[in-house]
């Protein structure tokens, strides 16, 4: 299925070199057990251990550019037309295959903007300078952050299958958790729960198992990208985990919020109910204006000025980023103009795009108040993929 | 322990960069669950989502500049002293941060010669250009593949008690294999046996799992750096293997060879004894003269010629590379001249290197014999850590 899923996506990137006007992508790639160009397994399915160039030209060609001792198992992979073998350089087949397609442009997978247009390494760019001194292809070069976006973006109908897959099975441990969580056991031991869940039904993490799940009870915790901690649960937190897992190469990404009656509680107190509506009022009122031809920080900004409007502060992070065979994948971000985002939120969103819908707000004395929703863009709108969270889960003591 | 690890190694990384006269190095790197800048494990220990920098400076300082949400995973993780964690852009921290240390040089990972040096991308390269584009920084980037060298080839007391521990455990699995191999079972059961050993036993695969372990039996097999197939093993075939697992983040990579015999024999065909015997003295004879100071490219040709003065053809691929935290690690690679080495056939070997030595070869009509030992250089020589195969092992029909 793999393969299948690689040529699919393949002949979608030569239509979209056919959009962008661009003649041929290369993504340029060496010991890939050390360090992966991220487009590997979306548009190759093979690693390389030499200097290794994977081609795609406008008209659907395709050519691979190897060490001769991985012949065999690029034939065996299957993904590429042209295989051309080399013993001692890449030189011996380089400029024979770039010749025979003699392109006006080549991308090349480098960006400022984007770390998943952005797999070159600045040897390796040299390396090619260096090879290519006597012609003008080095003008040529250009970057693949378009190509990467609109590839990534535009899930095809078996990818967005896979997806769906995924978030049905992390829903699943999510009521598994539910059922799990009761005062007295530790963020560390929530994660342990989950993540022996995932070992057992042989799915993989989507991101680091440091802190995937992140779990955080109650107010004061460590906050986004941290890992769980020893902090025991207790009556009057709010719980919350950031969890998503991988199936067959993608990747799901949700969140998901708890209350922890007090004794004598019959519903939480007015204060966590209000937070936990604005959320999920936030991710409400983002769905409804999602849709292509928006820019990303425009829907960003919409969330973030209700919670704001609302009396809390902003949460320190994008709206949403797309899913798919990376956690945070595609080009368009739903983010605030801030620097670190580079241009992604300014980026027309496109149908077929995935994405996380995930504010934050704090509930002092209580926790953190989290939904991570995931949608896709339709052709005029957006729906969700997930089920939504529209109520606190309660935990009682 | 890995964090003490990790400290060790940026100790032993200031003396280097003195040894050097380098001020400071810095791993710049971003979305490393996308892509992972390969010396992150050895001298950071912790994952970046934002642009981070990790500065190490010749006086033994350590810079994190970080996005804020991962203050407090980079406070958990222990390695670095100074965070200076940053909202909206790393510039609100950068410029101050490198005018702290006004470098004379600052050394970036990006390497022509080196994929283990190379973990810069070329966009983070002109993110940094772009930065800088007002100060004479730019003038001061050199590579730091001397230091990656250096830093990842000499080997601390403690990464070799690890790489030992990684060798101990494959050669079980080795003898395991020994008494699980019989005619009619194909390469893909035999590599599976050994997966299932591994995942039982709570190890990692020190490469993919496509082809760790290669398993090749019998003649016109698909050669190195291709996964096992259904073909099945025969009285009368070679059979070799290539393996390696990762214990603590440290590798071994060997391989080991069989014989079935035919009915009626009771010796494998001199033929078979013959090449065998070639590759165990062609190992002899490399291993005696691999100490500080050689250049891998003399150590190459010592077993290359050897092997062609007994009438054999050269193997393809270098005689042996660097192990450690990579499967191919370091810089100096025991190899020939080619162009696809780039210089590492050239570098000084130095105390502490621990190097594979992996030669091959073809015996018409049987397979392919082939011995990977693993060595440490010390002072004046160098120490098998493996114990050595020098006899054929025999597997009965």
């Amino acid at each position: 299925m793999q393969k299948e899923l690689i040529l699919e996506k393949i002949n979608q990137a030569a239509k979209i070199l056919n959009e962008k006007n661009i003649d041929m992508w290369m993504t340029y790639v060496r010991e890939t057990g050390n360090m992966r160009d991220p487009m590997l397994d979306m548009i190759v399915g093979a690693n390389a251990t030499w200097q290794s160039a994977f081609i795609i030209t406008k008209n659907g060609d395709t050519h691979a550019i190897i060490g001769s001792l991985e012949l065999e198992n690029m034939k065996s992979v299957g993904t590429y037309k042209n295989i051309h073998p080399y013993l001692k350089t890449i030189k011996e087949k380089f400029p024979d295959v770039i010749e025979s397609i003699k392109p006006n442009k080549i991308a090349l997978n480098y960006s400022v903007n984007s770390s998943l247009a952005d797999g070159l390494t600045h040897g390796l760019y040299l390396d090619l300078l260096e090879q290519f001194k006597e012609t003008d292809y080095p003008k040529k070069f250009v970057s693949s952050e378009d190509i990467v976006a609109a590839l990534r973006g535009r899930k095809s109908p078996s990818e967005i299958k896979l997806i769906k897959e995924a978030i049905a099975e992390t829903l699943k441990i999510f009521d598994e958790v539910t059922k799990f969580l009761k005062p007295g056991i530790t963020e560390k031991q929530v994660a342990a729960f989950v993540q022996n869940l995932v070992k057992e039904r042989g799915f993989e993490l989507a991101w680091d198992g440091e802190y995937c799940p992140s779990v955080f009870t109650g107010p004061d915790t460590a906050g986004a990208h941290s890992g769980p901690t020893d902090r025991a649960i207790e009556p009057g937190h709010i719980i919350n985990m950031d969890f998503g897992i991988k199936i067959n190469g993608y990747c799901s990404d949700l969140q998901r919020t708890w209350y922890v009656l007090k004794p004598g509680e019959d519903n939480p107190p007015e204060e966590v109910t209000r937070g936990f509506n604005v959320i999920v009022e936030s991710i409400t009122k983002a769905a409804r204006e999602l849709k292509p031809g928006k820019e990303g920080w425009e829907i960003d900004q919409i969330a973030r000025n209700y919670i704001q409007i609302n009396g809390y502060d902003e949460f320190p992070h994008g709206l949403g980023h797309q899913v798919g065979r990376a956690v945070h994948d595609g080009g368009a971000l739903l983010g605030p103009k801030w620097e670190r985002y580079g241009n992604l939120p300014t980026l027309k969103i496109e149908a077929g795009n995935v994405f996380t819908i995930e504010p934050r707000l704090t509930v002092d004395k209580y926790g953190i108040a989290t939904v991570e929703e995931m949608v896709l863009v339709n052709s005029d709108g957006c729906e969700f993929l997930s089920e939504r969270q529209k109520e606190l889960l309660i935990i009682k003591s």
